[in-house]
């Protein structure tokens, strides 16, 4: 099927496409806060009717202990192979608000870039594909390869409802590829195919000191202050050196072969380059290797959050009751997420200092994958990248973590295709997040052109037409 | 004058004092929030009309760069001492709210308690002296001495505009003694005079790191993380044995003789009461002293609050951008604010590590005070508890900082007589913060008697008639 026709209406089309999407960003879908739960759902449904309108089959917003998945399909090419297309419409909270220029959730052009919460992670780079499926059925009724759209709500917040569905559907859920766009380049004319991606967990490390806030003039120096005994256990997080202290933690990582590490360091990012994306002046971290590998084939935990004791204006001279941190840890092969639970755990429970109590409390464990780069499907995304953006991809790490690609490579045994489409300056997570829109139009040509690709692919397995969903 | 007629008016009115002292406790007047500034005005223009109305002269609303002085005098007796009577109407924060069994600012009675913001610190420890001052007037249409009322609102935020004016005002406010009740006693039935108090700072430590939050993916292992450097600079304020880590910081720290180490262990407070009153199982902090020397002749650093990162509900895989500490320190003889000032500067900046920027900021220095015990004016307290309680006061050392003492002393020359009526777990600064009512009536009479000792007290200062206040 000659793609042409496709590219000439995604061209044509394109300003109502922006306008689509700036509708979809509107949505606060914030996964991680039960206050957002019906806005999670009011979007998940929006994106439903609007597969519904672009042609789209089997329609269907499928229930979760959580959030619903968005799924339809296009299974009418039985000798066909099948693509999963995989993205989430959760985002993360958009909060400090002041620290935007523009209304996360009022989405703004500005020079060339949309900005809002999700425009690049994950709404608009999954709305490439909603749009290259448009494009080919309403200009050839047909697409050049069969489809499974499985949009999830629950990305932010570790798939886990997602998994055990796939897992109890991997009959109606065969494909021969999934692709994937949540993932960047390194720059705007340089494409990249993630093929590894480190795992995770997400830790809360709670200290309780006093039953109340007690008067620091009175106790000060006599009662040990669970905020201060928390700063003192996250200092022992971390050697002098950057390398995490918690015994047995590098015991399982992978040492890669100095083909791998010359491979890395030539398609890699520079340190000049990762230092200019996060705009600091200087990096930080495991000596012995450079940036890009301390953020891909290096594991690491960072502390995202405190809070404890006053936090207002003014002051208040107390001593706190309590104390909380939030961490995160990105794992690399071979770590395995439930032995770093229990390093971590055992770890805490040593330093703890009499007087106070810890307690911890761990979520999403996403395990570490990498993507076999010589895989047709890859070099699939090679093509189109080359066609779409007139140059050819690299093949980099990323040090995110997508909890989905384990389980579309060790559940459907279906390669995971990362092509990303964001910039390194998008700002995801932050404050005033964007999607840079030159990178929109391109990706839907470029997914137009993966489509007509992919049709090639050795269809192993005939799409199965769905029936009933086992949800539980 | 005989204050028999004064204690009947007490006995028979207390009642409706505790309904007044309810209505002084419903204003939220927060010195330390600025949006709480109007209702910090109205608590003072209520405070200054209950004063016109018990029969007091020159009731006057004193304008500050700041939060207004109430002020109130009777001086009819030229040939008698003159009292000043401190106490302030301001108040910490309530928060966090959901930790009060009943809202801060709805005085509720609960077992012969009356709980409120406030309640012990310090509207309800002034408000003994208000009515003492009513129950003579109302009866006797005189006071047994003169008396200068001064009620601040910025006691919780340093006093510097009052001391600022006492300064301007040395003439117009010569007195023979301060009465101050702002402390507390042992127990109910061990009532205390306060006869030292520790100084203090405030000082706000902020890290800076990258311009915007990153995500902990892309940068995590490679970036500085400033709430991470911020907690292992908070863990290099103190060593492993409890003591302040700040070079120097010990230097001015006056050592006290055997006799009055062995005076304060016999008077005050054993270890095990002030873990009861903390409510916790085990001490902390510098060797070789006791909990009561380590939280009265010995300085402290306490971290009173962190605010950084991701502290919502839910999880945020972010490296901040920045993280705030607040501190105070306690400073006692003979250290002073601002060589500590200076010395924790320097130690801040020698610590703070390269990729992060560090800055300080300085509030409300305090210095610690000292009062002769032996004043004849600390004797009249002990026969007024005495007369009142039915037990001789124990004179103790106090944790806690009133700017204010230091101010009298060193400005008018005048002793400060710190009469505590409060409890040791009364929560002041903490939530469900109560008065023990028991204790107030019983600090109405003490306060009346104390009025009627203070008369035989030699008076060197005629008591001079305010005429135009310097404010600037």
């Amino acid at each position: 099927m000659n793609p042409s026709r496709a590219l000439a209406y995604a061209r044509a089309h394109r300003h109502r496409f922006v306008a689509e999407l700036k509708t979809f960003l509107r949505f606060p879908s914030v996964s991680s806060q039960p206050e957002r739960a019906q806005d999670v759902r009011k979007c998940a449904s929006w994106l439903a009717r609007h597969l519904q309108s672009i042609g789209l089959d089997q329609v269907r917003l499928i229930p979760t202990r959580g959030n619903p998945i968005v799924y339809a399909s296009w299974l009418r090419a039985p000798d066909r192979p099948t693509l999963i297309v995989y993205g989430h419409y959760d985002v993360v909270p958009a909060e400090p608000l002041r620290e935007w220029s523009t209304p996360p959730f009022t989405p703004t052009l500005k020079t060339g870039n949309l900005h809002a919460r999700g425009a690049a992670d994950d709404k608009g780079q999954l709305f490439c594909h909603v749009k290259a499926i448009e494009s080919y059925l309403q200009t050839n009724r047909s697409l050049p390869a069969n489809v499974k759209c499985i949009f999830e709500g629950e990305e932010e917040i570790g798939s886990t409802n997602l998994t055990a569905f796939i897992a109890r559907n991997k009959r109606a859920l065969r494909a021969d590829a999934a692709i994937i766009s949540d993932t960047r380049m390194l720059a705007p004319d340089r494409p990249a195919i993630s093929y590894a991606q480190r795992g995770g967990l997400r830790a809360e490390l709670k200290m309780t000191g006093p039953p109340h806030e007690l008067h620091s003039g009175n106790f000060g120096g006599a009662v040990l202050n669970p905020l201060q005994a928390l700063c003192e256990i996250i200092a022992r997080l971390h050697d002098s050196q950057g390398k995490v202290a918690i015994p047995g933690f590098y015991d399982n990582v992978r040492r890669w072969s100095k083909t791998e590490r010359s491979f890395m360091a030539r398609s890699g990012p520079s340190d000049e380059a990762i230092l200019r994306d996060a705009q600091v002046q200087r990096g930080w971290g495991e000596s012995g290797f450079s940036l890009y590998e301390r953020t891909t084939i290096r594991p690491a935990l960072t502390l995202n959050g405190i809070t404890g004791g006053h936090q207002g204006r003014g002051s208040k001279s107390i001593i706190p009751a309590r104390a909380i941190a939030k961490l995160s840890f990105r794992l690399v092969p071979d770590q395995d997420p439930k032995k770093i639970t229990q390093l971590f755990r055992d770890h805490i429970a040593r330093i703890t200092p009499a007087g106070v109590r810890s307690s911890v409390r761990i979520f999403s464990p996403i395990e570490p994958a990498l993507v076999n780069r010589n895989h047709p499907a890859l070099k699939a995304a090679t093509f189109a990248y080359k066609m779409g953006f007139g140059s050819l991809p690299v093949f980099i790490r990323s040090g995110g973590s997508i909890p989905v690609v384990n389980t579309f490579q060790k559940i459907l045994d279906c390669p995971a295709v990362l092509m990303g489409f964001g910039l390194p300056d998008d700002h995801i997570h932050g404050p005033n997040e964007k999607f840079h829109l030159p990178n929109f139009y391109k990706a839907v040509a470029t997914s137009i052109w993966y489509l007509a690709a992919a049709s090639k692919l050795r269809s192993s397995k005939p799409a199965s037409q769905e029936s009933a969903w086992r949800t539980t």
